[in-house]
């Protein structure tokens, strides 16, 4: 079980079942591997591609354990488990990427302290647990600053901008007593992200730096390549190498970096893969699902060169509307999420446009 | 429901669980599309990556009402679906590609008299219902000859090789009485196929045509593109225009000519995906099977260019010990189909080997 690579016929149990999951789950049939499907939301996405499903609370014991008996090896889409449902799947099957990974990307302050420790430069940041830190947090961070929550952060949910003294007790109440983390602003160019692979047997093959958009807190767009110098790409790539080796890290990881004139600086890290890493399904011969299925089940990685350049688009809510139009356009290569309802700010699909075969 | 595209949540009836099927289910998903299979085997490959599977066979019309009445639109893996059950499917839901196209299929000798009448090059052939016929047949076609069952024939099977009239008896024998047909040898440089798409608004995709080794009846290796020379190449694009439009066909067909140094003689029509267009998944942004789904969903058609030039090559029954290697190699992505055992004959799956950017 531990360390042999997973045959065709074995099944990776997947905690979690949104579009992450869904494509996984395809990804994993490739391959020849089933998947089942953990997750307490009935009819999810990745159950409609899935060989299994169980419905149930990451409270349900039972649950997980006929779950974690019935799969060869766990994986999951989120970062966000609840610590005694790890601990209970972790006695009964290997969980990949380990917990290691997951302990310092739940927790905001944990994982800038450890990107520091590794040697990469990061916002400037300091703990928040109240108004009388906050002040103190405000002079070593500077001001604007950004209040987050240390756990539980996503899509800009759980953070208060502050622009001065004044919207401290706002951004305080915002974040409703929770352990926080002030980061001081990064005058930045733009932003990339590095979508990393590393192997059972230490291998790390990088896909190509994508260059991200956001809009409203929500990643808008990622494309390929970024406008990174050679020494910048060389740069985050050897980031990402130093991350992964330094967690003994197995599977996909996704890291965003801040791009300054003088430097990158490493803005977060997500132990999963990552939205920002959807192009690789329509500009590499093995995408990052396939990457990370490899990863967990003990195979030899893939190549993670890139055949095409590519612009992907999250299809945010109402960007439905513009599916005719979108999938009547031959340079496009769409993938819907299987989401029931349209609701705004949902992530529903994404479309991966070609602008040509790779250069740059 | 008739020429509405499908919406994403809409489900699409898939008879035959294989690994056709299977990679249906896979494109469909992309689209935000379910699958429902009907499949009369236990455990079909298909069933691990769809939303639902029947388990069922095609005589029992209770199985194939349900079936039918919980689709949208009903399309199949293979082409000899039983005509009872077709005739059911059809009262209730579209079924894309059109009895046309199985008619002409599912019969070797209304096939060629079709491809004939198109003004299309077909093997010389006679229709043999016994040994008289057959002395007829051999003098018409000349020696050596195929003779093989009119209907069912699959990879090789119910085929035996007339090379001389002592072998009459023991080839009339091998066809059990059933009514055949005798093909005339064509003495050809290589064969090619196209895979070709229509629409349900008529428009028509092919994509590059692939050269095709068989070994011991079955199809061993795809290369793409062709050794064709541009009129070749246009002669075969035509052809496969011409065919799709006679039968106002919608739906992925799989075509196979023979090259000669004067022309093209169509050797073989199969409506559905076809073993030789698995290369697409690779070389290609939009892939046969997204196409047929588009197709049959009533969306515009993709984008059918390709972007790199591949060899396909399946795994066959004890190919599947090379898997390690098959893996080990950055230039080979793996398509395996989830089957249990390991037969000889039995396809497992398939390797796409990328030999670089497309070129010719």
């Amino acid at each position: 079980m531990s360390s042999a690579p997973l045959a065709p016929g074995a099944t990776i149990g997947i905690l979690g079942g949104g579009q992450l999951g869904r494509m996984l789950s395809v990804a994993a049939s490739r391959l020849g591997l089933k998947t089942h499907i953990f997750e307490p939301g009935a009819h999810p996405p990745a159950g409609q591609v899935a060989d299994r499903v169980t419905t149930a609370d990451y409270d349900d014991e039972d649950a997980l354990r006929a779950f974690a008996t019935s799969v060869d090896v766990i994986t999951y889409e989120f970062e966000n488990i609840p610590t005694a449902a790890l601990d209970l799947l972790e006695s009964l099957r290997p969980v990949r990427p380990n917990r290691e990974a997951l302990h310092f990307s739940q927790d905001r302050l944990v994982e800038k302290t450890f990107l520091e420790g590794l040697g990469l430069q990061v916002a400037p940041f300091a703990e928040v647990n109240g108004a009388s830190d906050l002040a103190a947090a405000m002079e070593s961070t500077g001001t604007p600053a950004i209040l987050k929550t240390r756990r539980l952060g996503y899509d800009g949910k759980g953070q208060a901008r502050i622009g001065a003294a004044g919207d401290a007790r706002a951004a305080l109440d915002a974040m409703n007593s929770a352990p926080s983390i002030l980061e001081g602003f990064v005058d930045f160019t733009f932003e990339v992200s590095v979508i990393a692979a590393r192997g059972l047997d230490g291998e790390v093959v990088c896909f190509d730096p994508g260059q991200n958009v956001h809009k409203d807190g929500i990643l808008a767009t990622t494309t390929v390549p970024a406008a990174l110098s050679a020494p910048q790409h060389r740069q985050a790539i050897e980031a990402a190498r130093k991350i992964l080796g330094a967690l003994d890290y197995v599977g996909v990881m996704g890291i965003e970096f801040f791009v300054k004139q003088d430097g990158l600086i490493v803005n977060e890290i997500a132990p999963r893969v990552h939205n920002s890493g959807h192009w690789t399904q329509n500009g590499c011969v093995i995408d990052q699902f396939e990457q990370h299925i490899r990863a967990v089940a003990g195979w030899p990685l893939g190549d993670g060169s890139r055949h095409s350049d590519v612009v992907m688009e999250n299809l945010i809510g109402e960007d439905m509307a513009r599916l005719p139009a979108l999938a009547a356009d031959p340079a496009n290569a769409l993938h819907l999420y299987g989401k029931a309802d349209v609701k705004p700010g949902r992530k529903m699909g994404h479309v991966n446009r070609i602008t040509g075969p790779a250069k740059g």
